[in-house]
């Protein structure tokens, strides 16, 4: 589908069947330099992806195969994508690197989970319930948001791509903490996410009839994005952060909408603020601030792999009120990692990345 | 429709074409003590009901009218409600109560726009760019936020209903600042609305296409309910109150969610704003503290005049988060409009308000 | 929650976690005649309601008990709901009927399931793809389309209540069929629903981000309530019925449109079909044939137990198009199951029954 | 944003600040040949597009002007889009072809509206009220169904792109017709489309709150799109044939769904329209007739320009269901526009159009 590419790199997409690896397929069938060369699906191997993503039948893809059933050495991979459910993944990633795929070069990995987010091993096992079967690779894998850890995601073998949550929050928090504009202790994140980010498990709490035309919050003060977010936050800061974090589902299906209450520190304003995210993202194709006054929308992103930000002067003194979008499928996981793939193979970093949001 | 019943009151509505009229007919045609004697609409008037909400059709009420041609003498009203756009309101009650309507004692008016709720003339002219028309009938209007002002709204002849936004923020903190379990100087509220809450004005920015399938903030740090909630709240502290307040715009026809943040006071937890919320409304029928750990949904009170609310504690020191749903066009209009008719009225205060929610 | 009523009847409702059980407790929990004697749900025994549907969770009814808990005798029923999946009532109703429930007058049983709607055999089995394991209660059974069914639903002991797709076709095709205004050889059936027609089971298709923003058909040619539909017109046509039918799943929770394409029979026009129509049901307190040239629509029905029919002309000659509306939970399945009970047990026909659409 | 390209036509879209408008944008920015030279926009003018669609605030377009302001002799466009209301393009169009284009060779014009479609003058004059303005260009419009007018298009001045609902029915039919495998006297299509329809035009019936969560037919029988599905249907069929033709309007934002009900001819079955519609479509890139059995949905097209097609044998004999479903505003509109664009530039047909359907 795309012009002959002289140096197509092979592609393998773990876990296609899960909106997250469809999204994957999306953008790589169209990417200039991927070729697709392996997908799997546990419990839909042998079909064709048209007969789990309809959306997707007109694609020349592989068939669905049982992860067990791949011939890693005969794949000839360069870069694998991890869509995997959390947990499985960390012996997955270890056999690929540990062992060799298939006793060549390893491919380098880009793991959508969050196997490999966390880095302190009991953070780890108090979030997630059981002990890190993986620690060593832990340590290795790099936190891959893209605009805050190019030189690290070109040299690295593991990418841990991170949440959607953690995307929305982190693209602003981490500039103004880093130059001290807000208070490391005082941070709420009341965030509005689609359904799509519950995944396409068959739970009653995803049915249509459950999810239309209502909200509510849910893992309040316990969803496991908040030690990712503390932790990326910390780094920043210098200084150990704690965050107050809501996430809520809305009744769409796509989009993470993330309202940010802080306080200002060292008498910063809000268009302070702003101005030092404007300047720190001005060359970012896909971080955007807005005009000062304009609302950030989910809608001005479904689809796309651009994040937008503003920031608003609060009413109340010393507060500021930052607003971000994503759409959680795209900058809140395939496409920023489709972006990190980028980085580390040295190709144009917006490569199959530059379709407009889809609106209406 | 209902059994006789010897004392019915007469009631007109004022704007029976919007979303609140529509409601107040959906409620009033099933009230065991109401008969609805007049309705007017603007434009549409000389049109039967159902020509405007055809699902009201089945209802036998009266065409809807122009409020000019009413004969107030002749119609011989016992109350009011007033459904009319803000600022349109303060001519047509001045009207009905100074001059009398028709020489005979005045009805009780049940205003559901925004133009008696705030008491001050100076902080209404900042928020609404014009100087008040009836301050008279400003300060004795009484704020008919039900659960806290029975005694008032048995009395006036003028309840001034809340809007949607404050009813849910405030059912929940009106308590906690009252018996000083929550700091008055740190108090965000993040709520999420649907749709009709913008009434049913053609606007692009309420077409189904702009709407469905995303999220954004509105009117962040400048929306007209700020400075009523914090009235409300500087009354129960006996402390001038600024709050932060954002409201939100989701894919949704009906319903309101409240998050609020909020620091603790004197040592005060979580559980001890549980057990004040829950003993405070132990006996309320339209207000519902939730178990601990149930998450508030505007889905459990669809179509109903519930409020409920329950409190987390917040991993973040010294915090909690306090979360409660509505429906905007129920509780947080038309709904509690009709409780306070109750009041006035001394019928039951359940009386027309019985059903549960629609789900799903 | 009602005022006393001394001959209250003391229900059992068998599936109450499902949508149509949920509908049921909140049609029953405000009938002026009935007493919530038992509610089961297999998979949630031993849980209050509300733990299943926190909507319904202010409503004061018997806990959750699996089917088998139930002493039968102790429990005094005189009616009870089936709502259960389709297949497994055959015995629990043979149960309740034939062996008497404890050694007591049975109850009465009105079945929500399609198990005892079609009358033959040879049908079920085919349609079904087992034998029935209660041939003789099949005879017995009444199809309970209310406005066509009185005099025997006040006789029998079991209702068998119709489909839902089923009731929104047949309301306006028996009387045209029956008055010959139409051709039995030629009736298009084409039918949207809404989400919650499928139930509240884990099913990838229903969920919200599958079904959200798209269309589609399913089951053409080939949907169960094709015969039953058949089977009805067939009786009233007194001529062998085919229908083509074919139903889609629409992005909405409630609500059957049924747009039917008929060639007009001996002469009539469509102004004819809309008086034969007018005339059958002037006196029907639950459907409604609507002024000439307004469109139904499922908005117009939404939680009420209305049928909304129209009539129009069709360019093409000697054709007409006949649009019906309902709620599918609501005249599609509770609410009809209601209608029926009031039937049966000589209560006013329109207790319980009485609220109007929500909407918007 | 794209590579340099030698040979890119410079392009004009009129009436940017529609949904159709917007399409072409997200189109064509991302299109190899193309450069957009101008946008206008009636009531918008002056506004950069961010402040009209934010979501196209990334693309480097024109500001948007009034239509007057275009100086077309410096503009120097090879190609204009239209995409404004019906009625008012005729003069534009005139203007444009007949007077010059500022005296050079006037551009190639593809128009969105209904105005050039109806190739009768008084068909014209009859749906819509008013006579022709530009009778003469009537004659000379290409109906640009692109897979069935390709010699013509490349040939022209002028495409009349068609309209949503005529492409999802003309698609299937017309080769159906032209093969005699169906009868021409019994044509149903019974069709579901999404708001974005209806245009960005702030009707009260376009609000979300009343479209979401419900369905209604409009327009039975008397929609315009009605003869313009005959007029390609009589050209394929050499014979008169009238449509029964019945919208509705679903709640959701793109996407058409057309059921057609079809009485077969000469002893066809359904499996034979099904291969005659895979003969005629197989080296099409955007009309792909399903397997069989697999129901055509929207999302499987949703943002994509693809048309999917499937036919269904009916129970009723001698009958069958065909079944297409198209994004509205791609294939249906601004999609079809750009393909028609390629063929009359020579482009490659699939030049910009290459992007998958975007679901979830």
């Amino acid at each position: 589908m795309n012009a002959v590419h002289h140096n197509r790199i092979r592609v393998a997409i773990l876990g296609a069947s899960g909106y997250t690896g469809a999204e994957l397929v999306r953008i790589l069938s169209h990417h200039p330099a991927v070729e697709l060369a392996a997908l799997t699906a546990d419990r839909r191997a042998g079909k064709p992806l048209s007969g789990v993503f309809p959306h997707l039948g007109f694609v020349d893809t592989p068939p669905l195969q049982n992860i067990e059933e791949i011939d890693w050495a005969g794949a000839d991979v360069d870069a694998v994508f991890c869509a995997l459910p959390h947990g499985t993944t960390q012996k997955v990633v270890a056999g690929l690197l540990n062992d060799g795929a298939g006793g060549k070069k390893p491919p380098r990995v880009f793991d959508l989970s969050a196997d490999f987010r966390l880095k302190d091993g009991e953070t780890y096992k108090k979030w997630y319930g059981h002990a890190h079967e993986a620690l060593a690779l832990q340590g290795r894998a790099v936190y891959g948001l893209t605009e805050h850890a190019r030189p690290a995601i070109a040299k690295t073998d593991l990418v841990a791509c991170p949440g959607c949550y953690p995307t929305a929050a982190l693209l602003p928090l981490i500039p103004l903490l880093a130059e001290k504009l807000i208070e490391p202790s005082d941070i709420i994140i009341d965030s509005k996410s689609g359904v799509s980010g519950a995944g396409r498990a068959e739970k009653e709490a995803s049915l249509y009839s459950e999810v239309t035309e209502g909200m509510h919050p849910y893992g309040i003060a316990s969803h496991r994005h908040a030690p990712e977010i503390e932790q990326a936050l910390t780094d920043a800061a210098r200084w150990g952060v704690t965050v107050t974090f809501t996430p809520h589902l809305a009744p769409m299906s796509r989009g993470i909408l993330s309202t940010k209450y802080v306080r200002l520190h060292g008498g910063a304003t809000a268009v302070d603020l702003h101005d030092a995210l404007s300047k720190r993202y001005k060359d970012e194709p896909f971080v955007t601030v807005l005009p000062r006054g304009v609302a950030p929308s989910t809608r001005m992103v479904r689809g796309s792999n651009r994040c937008v930000i503003n920031v608003f002067a609060d009413r109340a003194e010393g507060r500021a009120i930052v607003v971000s979008a994503i759409d959680n499928l795209v900058k809140g996981a395939s496409g920023q990692a489709v972006q990190n793939m980028n980085v580390a193979f040295g190709f144009k970093e917006t490569d199959g990345l530059q379709q407009e949001a889809l609106f209406p």
